[in-house]
C-alpha cells in the first residue's frame, strides 16, 4: 500500500552514484535553461555587477510518486474549475457581496476593488478576459483511505513555474532513461522505474510528458486571434505585452513562454516592467476602443497595439510601493487590451472565494448556481477537492458556531490551522496554539481569520534537492501539484453566465519542500521544482 | 569598397537601444544555453563552492561583416582540405622527416612520436581515423585588391566551438530579425541588415545558418556505424567517449554535440575525464580486437564498448602533469577504438606541416602528391590561402636563405611574425623587433623558428563585445573564420592514399578580439564568440 511506496523511495545511491547525478544534474539545467538568477544571498552584488550570473533552479533529484488516480482526477477537473472561476468573475454582483467585508480589514483588496470601480465608472470596453490558471492540490492521506486530492488554493494571477516545470520533467525523463530505460546511468533499480520488475506497482517509469508551456501559450494565442485586428489609425502591428517585476529572477520561466509564442504561433510579446508602464505605454482613452500603444525604448520608430496584458507583477500588496503602481494598474485596466486576469479575475482567486465555495446544503450552493450546466456527480468531484474551512466571520451563523466550536476546543483544534483572510499577510496559527490565540485577541478580531483542516500528506515521503547555492539535502518532504489550464471568455451586459471561447487544461508543477520537522507541521521549507513518477498499485 | 563597409559597423547605439541590446543578449544566452562556467577570476571559489554559476559566453553584439566570396571559397576548400589532411596522417613516412628535426627542439612532439612507435611495435588494430576538423583563416587586406582569405591555422584535434557557434548564429538572427526582420527592435538600421535599403550592397540581412553541430556529429555517428557490433565476448552495447580535462569551464559547447548524437543518431557518449582514464576503462590487451569497455562509475553493472573515443582533451604539452597522462594516451591509442584523431593525425596538425606545405615548384610540390586526383585550379586556389611562411631551418637551402634575408632586413621584417616550431610554447616576435632579436640568440637557435608575412585584416573593424563577466567593450577588432569539416578514412598496409568513407563540410565559428593597440599588430586581446553577416557589393 502505497505508504511503502513513500518509505522506500528514492532508491539509495552510493557515493558514486550521487556524485555522477549531482554532476548530471548542475549540468543538464545549465545546458537547458533550467535556470534562475541568484539572490544576493548566493553571489554578491558586488561579485555579480553586471547581473550576468544564471544558477539551476532549485531541483529534485528525482521525481515525486504521485497515485495516478489523483492526477487523473486533477487534470479531469480542470475545465470545470476554469469554467467555475470565469462564472465567479463574470458575476460582480457576487463578488462585491464577498468582498464587503473583506475591505474592511484588506487595503490590497479594498484598492483593488476601488480600482475596478473607477474602470467601471469610465466604462470597460474590453469585454474578454483572459485566465491562465493553476490550481494547486496535496495528497490527503488518512487511515484505510486511498490519498485523495485537497485543492490548496486557485491561481487566477501570474500562475507561474510552466516554462520550467516543463524542463524539470524533461530533466527527470532524461535521467530515467538515458541511455535506456532499462539501463539508466544516474538511477539506480527501482520499482518506480523501468529498470526494475514489479508486481505489485504499475508505472511508466518516468514523468508524464508536460505540456504547461503549449496549454499556457495557446490560451494567449487564442485571446491575441480573438482580439482581432488593430483597431488604432492608421493600423498598427500587433503584440502581447508581459507586465514583469522590476527585478525579476524566475526570467527563463517566462521566456519559455514568449519564445514558444514567437516560433508557434508567429506572435511578438514584449517584456515590460512595471515602472515603465506609464512611460511605455500610450492609451488615447477618448478612443472608442482605447488601444493601448507600446513603444519599445530601442525602436520608438515602431509601435505595437497590445493585445493582451499578461501579468506576471502586480499581483501582491508589497509590489504596489506608490501611487504610481496604483495608477499603472489602472491605467492597464481601464485599456482596450485584454487582461490576464482582470481585476475582478484577480479577486476571484482569493481565499476568501475558496472558502465560501465550500458552502452547501442547506446554505447556498454557490459551486451549482456557478456551473448550473454541470451534473451533480460532477459537482460533488469538484467539491470532494475542498479542504473543510470556516470562516470566523462567515454570514452563515451555522457556520461560524461550528468553526468556533473547533477553534477553541484543544482536542478539535489539533487537527486545524488558523489563517488570516487577507491576501499574502500574516503567520499561520497551528494546532492547538489556536485556542490560546484566539483568546488573547479581541472576539471581534476573530472575524479576520478561516480556520482550515489540517491536511496530511504521505508521511514518508522523502526526496533529496540541489538548491541554488550547490547545497544538496536528502530530507522528509510535502508536495503540491498544480495544474495548468486556461479559459478565454467573453461578458455580455446583463448575461450571468460567461460565453466560453477557449478552455482547455494541460501541463503540470510539481513543487516540493522540506518538512519543517520543528513544527511538525506543513510549514514551508524551502520549495523546489519537482516533476511525477505516477503510479498504480495492482 | 569593403574597407567603407567596415568603417561604419556596427550601427551607432543609442543609450536606450544598447541597454535594450545588451539586457537581450544577458537573458538569451542563458535561457539557450550560450554559457560557460566563470572563472574564479570573475567568481572566487568560495562564492561557488558547488561550482553551479554559469555565465554567457562571450558574444559580440552584432555579426561581423565577411565578404561573401570568401566564405563561399572557404567552405568550398574544406573537404579537399579534409582529404589533405587525411593523406598526410595517413602517409606515416612523409610525417616522420617532418618530426625528425622538430623533434629535437619540441619535446610534446617528441613524446607523442614516440608514443606513435610504441603504438605501432604493438601494431595498430584499429584501421580507421576520424577528423574533426577546423581550418581557420583571417581576411587579408591590400591596397586595390578585393580581401582574401589566409589561413591561419587547420586544426586536427579538439576542434571547439562548434557548438557555441551554433547558438551565437542564431542568437544573431534573432535580435536582426525579432519581431520582424523589417522592423527589428534589437538592430537599428543599418545596409547590412533587412531594416535599410541599400543598393550598393547585398546581403541576406542575417547570419547563414550554422550547421556545425549537425555536422560534427554526423562525423562521429558515421564512425560510430563503422565501427560495426560490439567485438566483446558476450556482446556488450557501444558508446562514443568525450575525453575531457578534469576542470573544463567550456562544457555546454561539448554537451551540445552529445545532446544532439543522442538525440537524431540515438547513440549514448560519456564524459570520461583524462584523470580517469585508466580508471573507468579496461581493455584486453591480447584480445585481437581489443575492444575498449567503459564502465560508468554510477552504474558498474553496465559496461560499454567504445567505437570513438572523440578527444577534447590531451591536445596540449600542459594538459600532460605526469606519466599517467602519457600512459592514457598509449592507452586509448593502443585500444581497438576509433580515435578522432590518432596521434599521426594530430601530429599532422603542427605548424611545420603548415609550413612545409607551402612548398612549390621548384621545391617538392607536396600538395600534389597527397591529392593526386585534384586539378591544378583547385590546388591553386587551396594554395592560395596559404600565408608565405619561411622555415629558418629549412631543408631547402633556398627557402631558408630567402627567410633568414627577410628576418634580417629591417624593412622586409616590419611586415612579418617570427613564431617558434614549438607547439604552444614561447611568444611571437613582431616586425621590425625581428632583427635584433635574431641577432640576441646564436644561430644555432634561428633553426626553431618560421617567419611569417603579417595579415592586414581589415583596419576599420568594429564590434561591441559582452565579456563573461558583463563588461562591455566597444573597440577595434579582428576576426578569425573557421569552417568545419569531418573526415573519416581508412588505412591500407602499403597503400599510401587514405580510402576516404566519408568527408563532409558544415558550419562556421567566428572568433573576434580586441586588437591590442599598443603592439600595432594582431596580438590576441579577448576573444569573443561571433557569427558573420555576409555581403557583397553590387
Amino acid at each position: 500500500m502505497s505508504t511503502e511506496i513513500y518509505a522506500e523511495y528514492p532508491p539509495e545511491l552510493s557515493t558514486q552514484q550521487e556524485r555522477w547525478l549531482i554532476q548530471t544534474v548542475k549540468d543538464w539545467t545549465i545546458e537547458h535553461g533550467l535556470a534562475i538568477r541568484p539572490s544576493t544571498a548566493i553571489v554578491p552584488e558586488k561579485t555579480n555587477p553586471g547581473n550576468v550570473l544564471a544558477t539551476n533552479a532549485p531541483v529534485t533529484l528525482f521525481p515525486s510518486p504521485f497515485p495516478k488516480s489523483c492526477y487523473d482526477q486533477a487534470r479531469s477537473l480542470q475545465q470545470t474549475y476554469n469554467e467555475l472561476y470565469a462564472a465567479i468573475a463574470n458575476d460582480e454582483g457576487w463578488l462585491e457581496t464577498i468582498m464587503e467585508e473583506l475591505i474592511e480589514v484588506d487595503d490590497f483588496l479594498a484598492k483593488l476593488w476601488e480600482t475596478h470601480l473607477r474602470v467601471k465608472k469610465d466604462g470597460y470596453v474590453q469585454n474578454m478576459t483572459l485566465g491562465m490558471f493553476r490550481s494547486d492540490y496535496m495528497l490527503h492521506t488518512s487511515e484505510d483511505c486511498p490519498p485523495s486530492l485537497k485543492q490548496i488554493e486557485f491561481n487566477t494571477i501570474s500562475s507561474s513555474f510552466g516554462g520550467l516545470a516543463c524542463l524539470v520533467a524533461e530533466m527527470h525523463t532524461h535521467l530515467a532513461t538515458y541511455p535506456s530505460a532499462q539501463h539508466p546511468v544516474a538511477y539506480p533499480p527501482h520499482p518506480l522505474f523501468s529498470n526494475y520488475e514489479s508486481t505489485s506497482i504499475k508505472s511508466i517509469g518516468h514523468p508524464p510528458s508536460n505540456t504547461a508551456v503549449s496549454t499556457l501559450t495557446a490560451g494567449l494565442a487564442a485571446a491575441h486571434q480573438a482580439y482581432g485586428p488593430s483597431k488604432s489609425s492608421p493600423q498598427l502591428p500587433t503584440c502581447i505585452l508581459f507586465l514583469v517585476q522590476d527585478e525579476e529572477r524566475n526570467i527563463f520561466d517566462q521566456l519559455a513562454l514568449s519564445r514558444h509564442l514567437y516560433k508557434h504561433h508567429g506572435i511578438p510579446s514584449f517584456r515590460l516592467r512595471t515602472s515603465k508602464v506609464m512611460s511605455d505605454t500610450f492609451c488615447a482613452f477618448d478612443h472608442p476602443s482605447r488601444p493601448l500603444v507600446y513603444t519599445p525604448p530601442s525602436s520608438p520608430s515602431t509601435k505595437y497595439e497590445v493585445t493582451v496584458v499578461y501579468f506576471r507583477a502586480l499581483y501582491s500588496p508589497t509590489e504596489y510601493e506608490n501611487s504610481d503602481c496604483w495608477a499603472s494598474r489602472y491605467w492597464l485596466e481601464r485599456s482596450g487590451a485584454i487582461k490576464c486576469p482582470s481585476i475582478l479575475l484577480q479577486l476571484a482567486g482569493s481565499k476568501k472565494v475558496q472558502q465560501v465555495l465550500t458552502s452547501r446544503p442547506p446554505g447556498p450552493d454557490y459551486l451549482k448556481a456557478f456551473l448550473p450546466n454541470h451534473s451533480d456527480a460532477t459537482l460533488d468531484n469538484l467539491r470532494s477537492t475542498f479542504a473543510p474551512q470556516y470562516s470566523l466571520s462567515s454570514t452563515d451563523p451555522a457556520v461560524q458556531a461550528e468553526g468556533i466550536k473547533l477553534a477553541l476546543d484543544r482536542a478539535t483544534a489539533a487537527n486545524h490551522v488558523l489563517k488570516p483572510q487577507r491576501e499574502g499577510g500574516g503567520n499561520n496559527i497551528y494546532r492547538t496554539n489556536i485556542p490560546p490565540f484566539l483568546k488573547s485577541i479581541p472576539e471581534s478580531e476573530w472575524k479576520q481569520y478561516i480556520l482550515m483542516e489540517l491536511i496530511h500528506p504521505p508521511e514518508q515521503a522523502h526526496n533529496t534537492v540541489l538548491r541554488s547555492d550547490g547545497a544538496v539535502f536528502m530530507s522528509d518532504v510535502i508536495s503540491e501539484l498544480g495544474i495548468f489550464g486556461t479559459c478565454l471568455w467573453k461578458t455580455a451586459p446583463g448575461v450571468k453566465q460567461p460565453e466560453v471561447m477557449h478552455n482547455t487544461e494541460g501541463g503540470y508543477l510539481m513543487r516540493t519542500k522540506a518538512k519543517d520537522s520543528d513544527e511538525g507541521g506543513v510549514a514551508a521549507g524551502f520549495s523546489s521544482l519537482d516533476s511525477l513518477i505516477l503510479y498504480e498499485e495492482v
